[in-house]
């Protein structure tokens, strides 16, 4: 029988993604429907107070708020959210630089109910951007690292193309054709991607490595407006004193 | 066991969900992953490249393009698209007073592969309303008539906020709780809800029907800035001679 995007999908798994249109980022809101346990993903200052209500409307008890890496274009919301919802843990890579109550590295696993997410290390757009996969390998969300049909830009914080064309080519593009890619951004209204479709119409990533990097360091865009406030924020997620 | 709603996701069915940014339209793509037949609910003039792209990458014989209602904020791509596939054909309501190859009503189906969508008649944003029900009653597509914790205004076409009530609680409000609900329009990022939810939580239609009609009536919202142009645009499928 033929195995679609759609079938792979987990069963007892609640499932929202949010979208934060100042900076283009995507939040995911993850829930295990049984026990109610849920994380969040990449949640952005801005859209805090829709996120709550969302997830108080759900009875979800949400346990931690995860960044996918130290972003660079907008506030995380997670070092608020946590004086907001008592028992949550904050967690990001510790390569990131940044504080977090969870410092998470390859291999880790963040529960929730029944289900997880298993982190990826895939450093290359920053040293501590991770990609975070369901325990059935059926939803990786790539943070930076793969976007759909484009990818992070290499040219701030620790990027290095080289890093990143290994990191998507090792640690996502390993996964089955059929997982589905939920970005932390997306600029053209796209909401998911496969990784089989990436791995073929990726117009940077099916290149070379050679070819990436050039494509890489003639990208030629401006600085993010935020970086130089979100970056610092970020670090000590959002907030000083969490 | 537990129901969720990714639970209710329906075998063998290709499903993508994108957003056009200038009206806040969501255009949604269903395929058949085995026959590869698909259809797209309510494509917008603007991303009629980014979505024949996609179309085209996916392997898709796009069949049918239709619209869940004439839109007053955004000039249709179906028109545009049947000069550009192949024995493509427009659809919409009997009663929107618009012309297309087909003219639905309540209880047709539109078949893709061995799914389907069944139409549900939804009159009050305008007459010619409608909601598309997947076959297993997994997702419903509902235009205007049901947003996520809104619905669409009654104040211009044919609005009528007592119509639009009946509609939602005898068309939608009837649907399983755990039935997914994909609105045409979200202005605060959200991409998705559920029949159970909004019959919750929605601050509108969880009213009673006077109280309906009185908010209803305060809205005060500005003209669609498109309206002129798009409602005669959108009578013809977005062009003229098609
Ligand atoms: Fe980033
Ligand atoms: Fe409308």
């Amino acid at each position: 029988r033929s195995y679609s995007s759609r079938m792979a999908l987990t069963d007892g798994l609640l499932f929202r993604q949010l979208f934060e249109s100042e900076s283009s980022t995507y939040t995911y809101l993850l829930g295990d429907t049984e026990t109610k346990e849920a994380i969040l993903i990449d949640p952005v200052l801005e859209t805090i107070e829709r996120d709550l209500k969302l997830i108080r409307e759900l009875g979800l008890n949400l346990k931690v708020a995860v960044n996918t890496h130290c972003h660079a274009d907008h506030i995380t919301s997670t070092g608020l959210m946590k004086k907001r919802l008592v028992g949550l843990k904050s967690a990001i890579s510790k390569f990131s630089g940044a504080s977090a109550d969870i410092l998470l590295s390859e291999g880790d696993k963040i529960y929730f109910g029944k289900h997880y997410l298993t982190v990826r290390e895939t450093p290359g757009h920053t040293d501590g951007c991770m990609v975070l996969v369901t325990g059935d390998q059926s939803m990786a969300f790539t943070g930076d690292a793969l976007l759909i049909r484009g990818c992070g830009r290499t040219d701030f914080q620790q990027g290095c193309a080289k890093k990143l064309y290994e990191s998507v080519h090792q640690k996502i593009f390993t996964l089955p054709d059929q997982c589905l890619v939920y970005p932390a951004h997306d600029y053209l209204g796209q909401t998911v991607s496969t990784v089989g479709e990436e791995r073929k119409f990726n117009p940077r990533l099916t290149k070379s490595l050679e070819e990436f990097e050039h494509i890489m360091s003639n990208l030629n865009l401006p600085k993010p407006k935020q970086i130089d406030i979100a970056v610092p924020a970020n670090l000590v997620c959002g907030v000083h004193n969490v």
